[in-house]
């Protein structure tokens, strides 16, 4: 099997082993000033520390311009959805998180710091990340399995003054978002008259599925294992049961082939294979987002074989590299910028747009409709964008 | 007032203030490795990160090698006993675990994280800490209110499986234990018969208590607002009920100025101004530790005139400052080395003694019986004495 940039992926794996046993830690926690003296200690340290304290404990927005929470999120998991490896728990989880932490940094100036939390269950674990949340300025959910993560990202919401985000479902679904902007484009299709369907209902595909309902694009299709998901199906979770009221508004039944037919775009979240070229075939002008990672649902020379118009995938040796590194360190960076209290359905579609938009429309293609993942100028414009859309609700604490 | 350095304390706030305005925390989270390539993204993150998470999934300990683990340590508050301000609740601590994680970095290159957590109550407070503890190699809790500070520690030792260490009562007291080990030998004092008696039955002066009793130190007498303590007074807590049996042998009652009558050392927990020159002059050749910070129990000038032999303060503008920074870092760096699961009585002494023997006998003076605190060479010499006695005890996990 080959993995990215041709490397055999045992070799991937390998070469990422031994660059960890290295590292022995992809983050490290540093001073921002060194202590030399006796002065930097009283500074830095006791007695002079007492006063910033003092000027929180009178006024708690201070904690934000005096600690780092400035500029922090937590990184957090319960190792119950690790990548492609299921639960394997929280120490086992720690190199995923400890990679998005030095992603944060190095696309965003985002300080992030890994927690994985040793509970599976929705009210410790709340009750965990609620009670150590002043120690961040926004928290970022990772890894953490449907349905569960739906009911810990609301009730976090609810309970913490400052942003929660599930990256699985919300960076997913601006990145997607802005990819499949630029493909009607690309395309010449129209966004309130596509045809889309998400195969694979968890939380990034009903993440997705919201999101692009909301931001207009025409009628979308949720698929999971059981083929088309109809409003009134039984057996739905939570999730599923509430898009499905705003979701396949025709009432189709059949499987995902039969939802292929005729569709504008597919955008899998679910394993790999699933699609053939004969179903690319019967799609019309198909763009295909086969994001299965590392292996998709269609390989991009079968979907090109049946004709698809588009081609984004997850992976980084193919064109169109459909990441949320493209989103999350943005999101942040914007969130923080204005301290605002919240991220907002309003400032996800404002980031897809934005993101959408680095591309001027001369140079869109078939194989550019989205940003290089390396391209470190694309945080600063997501940034802004959810910066200023939080200025407008007003939800931002400082201007 | 004048505070460190002769600065007028007003300075040092103000200047610590501007200096907090101006870093924006003091601590900042970096990435190990910059993030250029897609070969780059490819071995940090995804494909590659899930064999280091096989690899920990398969066997636990590989957390330790493959994630910063290996060398990073939890500093941990519920905001309840902030230096001298009290209960200033997480956020307003914050300035302090910062101050405490910059100086693990800076003296023993050990990196450290604050979580402030955002409940006094016992139950929760070990259920969270306990849930994160996976995240970490070590966790240092700090400036957590007595009596509740016993019970945390002793149920987080029970249920962690790294090691958990209350810095105000054992950091404390490793750095006591050293000075008076030090002092005792500029005095010609003799360890088994010398009778000191601690000011302060709060957590500090008990872990100081027993810490001493511990190594051999003679007949040690607690104190408290009341006077001495004595096994079988009314209304003691339990870490004062259970000192009270180890300690005041000779049951002796009184005030605090009966038990320095004929003592050898006094030790200050407490509160400015509680000692005067008449009562340092019924010591016998007091040696007098007065770390009552920024305001000791006795200003120097004054223990020198009740003729005081060996005088030792927690403030940096005086000889001999007894200042758990020359501890702290080097216990978690040895531990970490190692890989203890625990940080045991042993394991403080024997910091205790290293500490002390920092000094070659042929250099002690009254003036000079405790390492500067600007000595970074302190926390290898502690971090060897801790690593030796945990692998001694059998409790290193790795040579």
């Amino acid at each position: 099997m080959t993995g990215k940039d041709g490397i055999p992926m045992d070799e991937i794996s390998q070469k990422s082993l031994e660059l960890h046993y290295a590292l022995r830690g992809k983050i490290e926690v540093v001073s921002r000033r060194h202590v030399e003296s006796r002065e930097d200690l009283s500074l830095l340290y006791t007695p002079g520390v007492a006063q910033p304290c003092r000027e929180i404990q009178a006024d708690y927005n201070k904690s934000f311009d005096l600690t780092r929470r400035s500029n922090l999120v937590a990184v957090i998991t319960d190792g119950s959805a690790v990548l492609g490896l299921g639960d394997i728990g929280p120490a086992a989880g720690m190199p995923v998180m400890e990679g998005k932490c030095a992603l944060f940094k190095e696309f965003g100036g985002v300080d992030a710091f890994p927690i994985c939390v040793d509970t599976q269950d929705v009210d410790k674990l709340v009750d965990t990340i609620a009670l150590i949340s002043k120690s961040f300025g926004g928290i970022n959910l990772e890894d953490i399995a449907a349905p569960r993560c739906f009911e810990v990202e609301r009730r976090l919401k609810e309970r913490c003054d400052i942003p929660v985000f599930h990256d699985d479902q919300h960076g997913t679904a601006i990145v997607v978002a802005a990819a499949l902007l630029n493909a009607i484009k690309v395309t010449g299709k129209e966004m309130g008259k596509v045809k889309i369907v998400i195969n694979g209902a968890g939380a990034a595909g009903i993440a997705i599925g919201k999101l692009l309902i909301r931001m207009g694009f025409g009628n979308v299709v949720m698929c999971d294992i059981n083929g088309v998901i109809c409003a009134g199906d039984p057996g739905l979770n939570p999730g599923q049961e509430e898009i499905s009221h705003i979701s396949n508004l025709a009432h189709e039944h059949g499987t995902l082939a039969d939802a292929l037919r005729g569709a504008d775009a597919f955008i899998g979240v679910s394993r790999p294979g699933l699609v053939t070229a004969e179903m690319v075939r019967t799609m019309r002008c198909g763009i295909v987002f086969p994001m299965a990672n590392p292996v998709p649902e269609i390989m991009p020379e079968e979907a090109r074989r049946g004709g698809a118009a588009v081609i984004g995938t997850g992976r980084s040796d193919f064109p169109n590299q459909i990441n949320n590194v493209l989103v999350f360190p943005g999101i942040f960076k914007g969130a923080l910028m204005v301290r605002a209290t919240d991220i907002t359905e309003g400032m996800k579609v404002r980031a897809a747009r934005a993101l959408a938009a680095l591309i001027p429309e001369e140079q869109l293609s078939p194989d550019y409709i989205i940003p290089s993942v390396l391209d470190k100028s694309v945080a600063d414009a997501v940034a802004k964008a959810v910066a200023d859309e939080a200025r407008e609700q007003g939800i931002a604490r400082i201007g």
